[in-house]
């Protein structure tokens, strides 16, 4: 279910029909993943216009953002890995998990699929401005930039221990869910300090859209140490030896 | 446990007994969903009788869709596939996973469940008329229907992901929970703007029994557009080709 | 997973160890869901004092039902069937999946189970007056009754299809979830109108307790009829032929 | 997928990897869940500064904690057993499912997760000083006892029922998920009273950062009871006998 290390070294990648269809499963589920999360904000921000941010508006907008992820990663994990986020991704790469050009390829149906995404938004919502992520009041830089590195850690160790470790077992039932609701949980947590991105994708198309650039590198530079972080602990220490392929017809309990 | 190409060439289809099975299937489910969806806006209205539409209620609402829906496709799935919605039939159909009969047999169901829905919910209510769907103040005609495209692309994208494409592997355990949560999202994003419908059945039935017909028509072109759309790509272009049957049993890590 | 009928005609049954075991299931069971679903309640209760019940309160009672439900369910569901509802034992029942002795076991483990949770219930918040199920204001006996039919038929129709249908296949993996989730949809419906009971232990508990029986009655017929309605719809339409036994082992796709 | 009680005798197992592995597991895992977890709390504090605490601020803590509960317990149930709780941990000890050595550097990692969760959100908050766990006023000392031994027997039941008793089948697939929704549920109940802890680490790590310790001992002694009551009663009643190992395979039914 899960990509596999050996799967991802053939010569012919670039142009092989698996790369090209992960490729656009990538796309689409960015796009029905950050339509979800940016829209649920317009949405809150369009309807009601609130002066303050209640806790019902936070939940509405984790829950949009964790149940559309949960789908996205749904759909395309048996095609693409189910990454729909850059930072995971790039936590792929740095774990031997993916190779450098399938890398590529998903950065760009990625990043490609969030500004369709924000596109579509601002043609639906009459041109509103998308919002995309920033700093709140009274928030430090350095303190978001962790903030963000705690965050996407979480998100890419859950995506390791449930989703890649060739050990993980029955787990691999419910990866999605696990993956898109840890995200809603983090969003509950740095939803009023930053807007808890953990996601480049999520913020660059928005961003790009609405052209709102406050700070943006920490939405990529956060998320991408955080990944990294959470590939090289769980690839390097809590796998000890990849179980050989031929094992596994033989350990029915791991599904 | 998705329904199969080569399943529904049957020259008896017409008088088979599962057929008969499933079409009865989709119209429980659909009424089981209809009943809580629509329900749910109608216990809002009777109680708050708020002026305003809070986040909270917006929440109760796109609880109340998912929940139900992953329920009414759950007890499904393994009758008929688990549709509960006559766009998402529609896409099955333009991708060639049920026949032209089946499908009219699906939509009847849907429709006569949905009618049934809202006239439970108008007797129990003590005659309240139901609200079904409309377009919001302020916002565009052409707007709302690329947003249920857009919405509806969403949902049938998954549902082949999840519970269509052959190779899905795992994710077939969430198929129904992707697919209710993913319809929950979706409110969250587009309930605001026009309800975020999705469904034909949806808001047929408690049009007719509240007879509101104000551009009723949205709600039956978008869904059905965006679900042939989702169809489109991921029969034709995502799917590469369908696995021989008889690999299956090969196969233990698809499960 | 589920009972399976021919399972439940031993002459030892009254004093098997497994009866035994099951029984007791149900009652730790039904302990868990009633403390948690009544004590959502008296805890907003407690701490808000609020005179108006509204959509966030809702969703609390609601989400704890079916969260706490989804969990005893799961934690029941290979022992006793995961029953924690006597109107779901009356639906097995009626569907040939139990005998009339274990039914009358799970019946009183579940009514036993109820008691004490309220009795918990009391005592840690200090004799708080448990408060029940009861018709809303301005709504009619007749409507509730009718309404409770309505979301048990829900609930008991969810139940055989995920748990019980030997065919149900991949959904059966989630079946403890989509039994909780169609509660708590069932809830954001009927909450506002009657409270949204579908489980006669859970009102009697509290009502023994709080000693509050105005219209009892409705709680235990409406979820018995809903419940007894599935099942015959489910067990003798729906389900054409119980596939033999011996056929499992040769059909992975159902796993 | 759950610890087996014959895997935990070795003789080498205070050096050897896999409780390496384990134990670092039990770390992360704590991290990120109570990352999740006293952060929400936080952050509610932080932002909106409400003097009452409402039904949605109630929802968004208890759903941050079940979410990330269930991504903390999802990502590490196949190396440690996902116990990410010393309560968890000693109900395991009290059924002989771990030893005593195991459980030792579980408490520890548990415990180092927790304090180092709270530290990064005293840094990243710029200073705030975590709430921690505290009995609400009115409530006697006595009642928050008897509750934290309910909701933690509630959730030490629903660990042993889904993720332990080695018939639990195929509700092994969502047991992480049944896990942190029934934290989430008592939360909903608990969660005005005294906050709900139900685990000693949870506690303890926000309370030495924020040095807040009136009456801490009830959150270490209510859950270790009731964990060890849930765990006596499924290990010993509950249980009949284990099945023997080399059955699994004949089983499929379990899957």
């Amino acid at each position: 279910m899960a990509t596999r290390r050996y799967a991802f070294g053939r010569a012919d990648e670039a142009t092989h029909p698996d790369s090209m269809r992960a490729t656009l499963a990538e796309f689409v589920s960015t796009f029905i993943f950050v339509f979800a999360g940016e829209g649920s904000g317009l949405a809150l921000v369009k309807i009601y216009q609130d002066s303050a941010f209640s806790a019902g508006e936070l939940l509405a907008v984790a829950l949009a953002h964790g149940f559309a992820l949960f789908a996205a990663v749904s759909a395309s994990m048996h095609v693409s890995g189910g990454h729909v986020n850059p930072a995971v991704t790039f936590g792929a790469l740095i774990g031997g998990r993916i190779s450098v050009l399938r890398a590529v390829y998903y950065w760009i149906a990625q990043i490609l699929g969030a500004i369709v995404a924000a596109l579509v938004l601002r043609l639906v919502t009459n041109n509103m401005r998308p919002s995309g992520f920033h700093v709140g009041q009274g928030v430090g830089v350095g303190h978001m930039l962790i903030l963000e590195i705690v965050m996407t850690f979480g998100l890419m160790y859950t995506v390791y221990g449930t989703a890649i470790d060739p050990k993980r077992g029955a787990v691999s039932n419910i990866a999605p869910l696990a993956i898109g609701l840890i995200v809603g949980a983090n969003i509950l947590v740095g939803g009023p300090f930053d807007g808890a991105c953990m996601n480049p994708a999520l913020a660059f198309g928005p961003s790009l859209v609405g052209w709102r650039w406050h700070q943006h590198w920490i939405f990529w530079v956060g998320p991408l140490i955080g990944a990294a972080l959470a590939a090289l602990v769980y690839e390097y220490v809590v796998i000890p030896t990849e179980p050989p392929h031929q094992h596994q017809p033989l350990a029915p309990e791991d599904y």
